[in-house]
């Protein structure tokens, strides 16, 4: 156990350049006193596996802001403006990496396993190779830095692509609770990530909510083993809410609001309209799909939509992984 | 759910000639409910995937008495008597594998990945083929069927073997608590193999000692989520102990039991305490391997004695995947 943030990274001798790995899904679950202490104190040249990069002024997005990231391996970055802007101006080095893959490439990096096969991105650039690293610095628009293509192998009959796996030299992963031997618990979706990064690095820190006594985490209540975790310091950052979304004041049908027009309409870009329009309609066709008591694991974006146009009486369990569904 | 064992087995289509995926360590964690039915009602030609293959008269050694498995895929099968004797016999095809592998094919099976490269068993017959899987029945002692070499791959020098994944037909488990979406709860280390077989499997039957209301496991309490799960059923089997130790009774030094001569001292075969002694001297080798803080994974066997040699002031923390540490 260490007393400040300072101790812990100091333990972990993270240095420049180094590759840290940092569990989380979006704002939720990371560890964000580490990223404001490794924001604070100026290291550079990282390089950052993490599913997401923050947003502009919050999570990896602030080390992005001071660019100390040098690269980038994530799957879903699609928050952040600054981040787009760098990549594109050759000042970032982007990996984009398929959700599952990413997960599957730490998970294996922490089982001592170098690489696998999946069927995830074959036939696609990811496998083909040619997708932009780095972008020249030219204005040019063409690539300084490409992805090499990746070998495929069938296995009756269906084609994989193999994919090594990564170790970091430190992991910060955000947990609810822990014991001092380091045994984890995290809450609800915070989990996402942070026990796949836990396990790939040769240095740990967990960053925790709550140090509780030993015994009080029951063996089958632990989420990851303390055998993966070398620091835990006790830390409460902020927690904060990527979209906010809540309930719409209902407005009674028969009453006009004060300083509306009778005519008034909400205003809506016709563009924008008709894209929602497409999207619905493939939300409806894809909803067609479904059969009583499947189980449906949806992504983020159009995926989501699916769920409002299934059938009355149809029973389907929806399974997100990334905690979209109401707990997002 | 289903109200009973007969019922879950025929929704799960079993046929003799089907692959299934036993979860369970030992005597521990193991379907007997499922096992009893599978040896009463006589399916035949098995192969068997699971850790052990029981004792002689529990668990999956009750199919091998009426000789329904055709092969066995596992770990560690010295427990059983009629196993070695079948196997040597050329009755009964074997595929000895090792323990992590097991588990780690299984959860590649679960998880979609067809193969993956692991160090374990790089160097010996496992990788380099040969291995006897059926011996002659002609009592020539020469294989039938061996297994072939398995590819090898550097990754940063070290030496891989590549390993293809385990899918079954039907998957049987033991669990704690399920709700009634299948979501389970394991207990102590019966967890052994059983998620791992669960996400394996086409059909997965978990037979539970508690179903539960919905919402009484905690989205952070589900180990195996209900989405693997195809049926359950309720079902309370013996459980009975392997190998129970008892603390023995206490003898004080300055009396003498009755009947017992005053010369007289354990029975104790002169090969036996040979070889005992060598195991000590072994463990007590490895035991000068162990620094203060270290964590150290025991295996079974000569492994377990090495916590003997601890020297006093040193703090190791011992980890067992087996619950071969005191929950065995």
């Amino acid at each position: 156990m260490y007393d400040t943030i300072h101790d812990a990274i100091q333990a972990s001798n993270l240095n420049n350049g180094h590759t840290i790995l940092v569990g989380g899904f979006g704002l939720c679950g990371i560890p964000m006193g580490c990223i404001q202490y490794i924001h604070d104190n100026g290291y550079h040249d990282l390089t950052v596996i993490s599913n997401n990069c923050g947003v502009d002024d919050w999570g990896l997005g602030i080390l992005l802001q001071q660019k100390q990231i040098k690269r980038m391996i994530s799957s879903y970055v699609g928050e952040n403006a600054e981040f787009e802007r760098q990549y594109l101006s050759g000042e970032l080095e982007v990996v984009l990496t398929p959700q599952g893959t990413l997960a599957e490439k730490l998970r294996a990096g922490g089982a001592g396993i170098p690489a696998f096969y999946t069927p995830t991105a074959f036939g696609t650039q990811i496998q083909e190779g040619g997708f932009i690293i780095k972008y020249k610095q030219d204005g040019s628009k063409q690539g300084e830095i490409l992805t090499q293509s990746k070998e495929v192998r069938v296995y009756n009959g269906k084609s994989y692509v193999l994919e090594e796996s990564i170790v970091g030299d430190v992991a910060l992963v955000k947990a609810w609770k822990a014991d001092k031997y380091g045994n984890l618990v995290f809450r609800g979706t915070a989990r996402n990530f942070n026990p796949d990064c836990a396990m790939a690095a040769k240095f740990t820190i967990a960053e925790v909510e709550e140090i509780v006594d030993l015994g009080d985490i029951k063996p089958e209540d632990v989420h990851l083993p303390g055998v993966y975790v070398h620091a835990i310091v006790k830390h409460n950052a902020e927690k904060r809410i990527e979209k906010l979304t809540v309930e719409k004041p209902k407005r009674s049908s028969g009453t006009k609001l004060a300083g509306a027009g009778s005519e008034a309409q909400p205003v809506v870009d016709d563009k924008k309209r008709a894209a929602q329009e497409v999207r619905d309609k493939i939300a409806k066709r894809a909803a067609k799909e479904l059969r009583d008591g499947m189980s449906v694991n949806l992504g983020i974006g159009m995926p989501t939509l699916v769920s409002n146009y299934i059938p009355d009486g149809m029973s389907i369990m929806m399974q997100s992984e990334n905690g979209l569904l109401g707990m997002g």
